[in-house]
């Protein structure tokens, strides 16, 4: 698409889009309502940026029916602007895939068992008997353990490992340093130290997930650790062994889940957020970012934790009195209880 | 061991077990209560699993004499079944071992010193004078920097970084992406911004320590951070320059320690808990996940710090009044005041 | 340096110090003040070391004026001694750098720039386009993507990852395993799923920033992300898409910036603390360790919120009315009503 564009005559119908104004117009690629020059496309998704709309000088701009007056360009009339946007610009700016084929200087294996169409950079390994799918793309350096099987239509960026035996769905994308499978955190203590338990499961992920930079998934014990279909999850995020995520959850960066944990479908896991293990949260669950989870949620709906950051001075205050928490309720009790006493011997107290 | 099996009067000695039943089954590997097929052996460490217990078709079941009446198939009757199980389990299904060798896209400088049976994968790159210990498995794509040692019988992953000089003792496990010897956090503010200070010391790692993955230990500024024998520490822990830890203490998933502290033996660290710099931790000491160390912790137990997810209206509520929480306190104070003149002006006020 | 030494009459000058003591002391290298033999150098910045100074064997002691009486052997005057030691440690310890040239096992495309007296490891990967500055490290199995660029004089150590287009400036050290232009966490919802939302931007780093082990930073979405001249990040701290860090702020290990968020020059962000997306925090601005930020910060000053650890009785006793403190303050409120009314119906009430 790069390069030669398409005509807002040509996009609308990609989005199912109503276009008011002028279909000629030629869309070359996405771009921010500030910044956007006569052939890049914006989207308009809150009020919050009306101000940046008026003042666009865009190609078009993708806009719910309720504010297509504001528009000052071409409009493209959709019901959820952010959605067709992530649609179209995957049309426009299609990922820059790396040819099909071996690079010389990858490593693979003699039985390992490449699809048509896979690309696998330099330096990359591709241990005995791993299973690569169709069109999938295996970046520099990344190690695809024995036994292994990656999906079709895969991106496996630069300096990923995924360890022996783990299996990733199709159209997944795993960004650089990314480790699925290392050996879950299992140890036993014993008279002279901790004895390791053997991690014999594996790490089985669904269709169409994403995985960000430098994100940890491990091994099951006996069974396996499971990130299912969808899933999206951010950057050091810490899934431990045996953990199952279900369908659509999404998780930000640095939040963390301790072993044998369950947590739903469509659930919203914020920035370094921890859940205990062992524990299960039911489908449609928000957790707020720096939230600590210590008990199964059966409740669909939001939950919090963390504290605001003070001013240091208010913070320190506040502080003392938290650590006398205890106490300030116990004087609170005992002050109810006297002034009833007390009320009673008042004169005049109806 | 695999494929063979041993039968249960050959596996009942390896942990000084009382066998329960039959001795001639053959036992394959493990298997959790519920997975399990007649060759395989379970652990029973908890009456939570008793319904499992009761309906196992397992080949026998390591547990404690108390609970022996309860299992239905062949048992071994030990003290400790986890531990037990553990030991077990590793014989059972033993670490599939690189071939001993240099992969021919292992990159190894001329003058590192190579004892007998290591193995280094592709692309892996052993700089000058590092010493590699007997037995020494290095995975693909994994960098020991100059004059780095590496114990015997070890087990670096792949895409593991060993800085220059670093130590790393006996049957050490270290996962993929963990990074040993990165320099210091270390800067001192001038006028013009921040001046590196050169990080001169080196990791010195014990033996039989195991750590996960993504995880970063820092070298020291002067002197050496140093770890424990026996630690065992998850994914994506921190422990920042001239730390010293203590034998056998276990850091979970997140944990990070803050510069120049010193943890004491047989500790255990929460996952996501921090620890700040400077501060000193006695043997034994518990600190829950997410729990935040501000000071010295002289005495043995359990601390914590975290608070509990709430319902997203009900933390709003508590969180204002969290913020107010001085506020508060005084107002009691003036209330239990001016009551108790109040008390002593009232009539028939014992 | 190294070998050789300074004489402490070659050093002065170089701190401008005013030397108190014999001139002809070789100094060879720095050591703490407890480690340090008659050829090093040592600083003394805090009282709360007298001791060590007073016992030292060093060959001289950066000191302030104030305590030039206590110091036991040669001493170099200056303002500030862990500035002036930050400088002579870099002259005394020159980082070891690796030869320039390539070697033979590294993968450089035939289109990439290399300027003069750049060093490329082995199984480093430079990919199409990509420019490297005079002078600059390319440490083992790291991978320059498509069209990056990185300035002069830079130290990217061995396993790092800075992925297509982004741009990286003069005297950058990056430490092994850190990811830079990974792309951001962005997907809109729709009815079957999160629809990925392409991330056009890149990552743009000033001058002079060194970044820590394993840290990511996400490239922006439709704008850039932006970190400032001087920056020092630590390890495992993850920066989102379209932040914008200004220049000589400090980042300690683990903490996070959420996306789009504006953090002004010369802040602290202490370890494992969490800044929310879409704020904007002011110049000079201090925020501790665990603390959780989610409102934009206007005022210079230091914020805060963790809270810190505490036996575990206490903690369990204190969190059950942390969770009823809306409450407490709703009984409070109700006291102090009812209390004035009582109070007004008492005799000889003032």
């Amino acid at each position: 698409m790069k390069g030669r564009g398409l005509t807002l005559s040509e996009v609308a119908p990609l989005v199912q889009a109503d276009l008011v104004g002028d279909g000629s117009t030629t869309i070359t690629g996405v771009a921010s309502l500030d910044a956007a020059g006569p052939n890049k496309l914006c989207f308009y998704a809150s009020t919050r940026y009306r101000k940046q709309l008026l003042a666009t000088r865009a190609g078009a701009v993708l806009i719910k029916a309720d504010h297509v007056d504001d528009c000052p360009v071409p409009a493209l009339v959709v019901r959820d602007p952010y959605y067709a946007y992530a649609l179209l610009a995957n049309e426009l700016h299609p990922r820059d895939r790396a040819a099909p084929g071996l690079h010389p200087a990858a490593v693979v294996a003699a039985d390992a068992v490449l699809d048509d169409g896979v690309a696998v950079g330099p330096n990359a390994v591709i241990e005995a008997k791993a299973r690569i799918g169709r069109g999938t793309e295996i970046g520099p350096g990344s190690v695809i353990g024995k036994g292994a099987q990656i999906g079709e239509n895969c991106w496996i960026a630069s300096g990923v490992h995924i360890a022996a035996g783990c299996i990733v769905g199709n159209n997944a994308v795993i960004h650089s340093g990314t480790v699925i499978g290392a050996d879950g955190f299992g140890f036993a203590p014993g008279p002279d130290g901790w004895r390791k338990v053997p991690q014999l499961g594996i790490v089985r992920i669904g269709h169409d997930v994403e995985i960000g930079a430098n994100s940890t998934i491990d091994r099951g014990a006996l069974d396996d650790t499971v990130i299912g279909d969808g899933c999206k999850l951010d950057n050091l995020v810490h899934i431990a062994h045996n953990c199952r995520i279900g369908a659509h959850t999404v998780m930000a960066g640095g939040s963390m889940i301790a072993g044998s944990t369950t947590i739903g479908s469509w659930c919203m896991i914020g920035g370094q957020s921890a859940i205990t293990g062992h524990i299960e949260i039911t489908d449609g669950v928000t957790i707020t970012g720096m939230t600590g989870v210590t008990k199964s949620i059966a409740e669909k709906g939001t939950y919090a934790s963390p504290l605001p950051a003070q001013p240091v001075r208010k913070w320190r205050k506040n502080t003392v009195r938290y650590l006398q928490l205890e106490e300030i309720a116990q004087r609170l009790k005992a002050l109810e209880k006297t002034f009833s006493a007390l009320k009673r011997r008042t004169p005049k107290d109806t």
